[in-house]
């Protein structure tokens, strides 16, 4: 390994580094927005979603290059391999927090509905996941990308409580029925970014163990 | 390009469509189960599951094979990182076939619910955008990929459409409700069946264009 293909990954790291920070800080953003249902906190989210598009682009191009400049075998060609899998991942997870921002708009509109689903522990299991998979990732700890996998199952089980409980609203309130299927699908939308963070501890684990942890085979 | 590398890149190619016709299958037999309700087809597309995870595994370890034994540059390394991208696409195509499947599960409970929504017409405009989106990947056809994205238009109007009616039918029968949920969700599903294909399609055209079409810049 050259010393300029070691300064390469570092960068490259960095930066998957900083687009999960910015992706992070939207998933935080939407969580204040379930809560406050502020639709210009919303908007803000909407329109800056570019921002997160257009560093997965510069990601993606950064590991091309990287690769046809330093052709790595191995650990290193693996690494870049789960880097642009896991950009990907990153990049979708910001459009659920975009789908998050457009239900609070939504919702935005009915200020006086009596029902209401608590998605904190949700959002904060599912941010988390977000953060700690990432840190699994930097770290390369396989520990942390398996805590990962198994806070999934709460996520799903909170959101199975959400469809519960919504349905029988929807059963008793069939007049606010625009509204609570916002508000059910927003629980869609935060399993979605718990799944994709998944995506990211797997890819880790695949990365350290070079084995397939992916499909539920470790189990 | 040596002969064994071409020899590998086609070995490549039919791989992933080998993948993609199994993918499709299984889109167009979760479609005929949702005509049908037929709770058996619905245990068969979510037992072979496993085959498209397999395969998946196998495409990518490939790829990384190709990327270490060939180390190729320019056009066949952006190929090679299009194909793990649309490896992992059709994968989760796989999974939505699966998810519709649960959704036909639940519905066949109750036969005698006499609200319908016909998606025959979502459902062949989603496997349309499949089948054309790999069509441009083998031929490297650059207007057949950007008629795959424009289509995705067509899903996003039936899906308005399904919701509206669904909505209004939960209103009016909310005893139906458990139901219904599940018929509203199916659109869902069918809608991010068309959006991996229109990611198929944009890397295909990122391919061919080497320039950036993601995220609505070709727009």
């Amino acid at each position: 390994m050259t010393k300029h293909f070691v300064r390469e990954l570092e960068k490259l790291k960095k930066k998957i580094l900083s687009l999960g920070a910015l992706v992070e800080e939207r998933v935080y953003l939407a969580i204040k927005g379930i809560e406050s249902k502020d639709p210009d906190l919303a908007t803000r989210i909407i329109r800056s979603d570019y921002e997160i598009d257009e560093t997965e682009v510069e990601i993606e191009e950064e590991c091309l290059k990287v690769l046809a400049l330093y052709q790595p075998v191995a650990i290193d060609l693996r690494f870049i391999v789960a880097v642009i899998k896991i950009n990907n991942d990153l990049e979708r997870i910001g459009d659920e927090a975009v789908n998050i921002a457009e239900r609070i708009q939504s919702m935005a509109k009915y200020p006086n509905i009596s029902f209401h689903f608590d998605y904190t522990e949700m959002a904060e299991i599912a941010a988390a996941m977000l953060k700690q998979s990432l840190d699994a990732l930097v770290n390369l700890d396989i520990d942390t990308a398996f805590r990962v996998i198994t806070m999934d199952d709460d996520v799903d089980n909170i959101q199975g409580n959400a469809y519960l409980q919504i349905k029988q609203a929807m059963r008793e309130h069939p007049q606010e029925m625009t509204y609570l299927i916002n508000l059910y699908l927003i629980s869609r939308h935060l399993e979605r970014v718990a799944d994709h963070a998944t995506n990211i501890a797997e890819e880790v684990i695949y990365l350290i163990e070079g084995e397939i942890v992916r499909h539920g085979k470790y189990l």
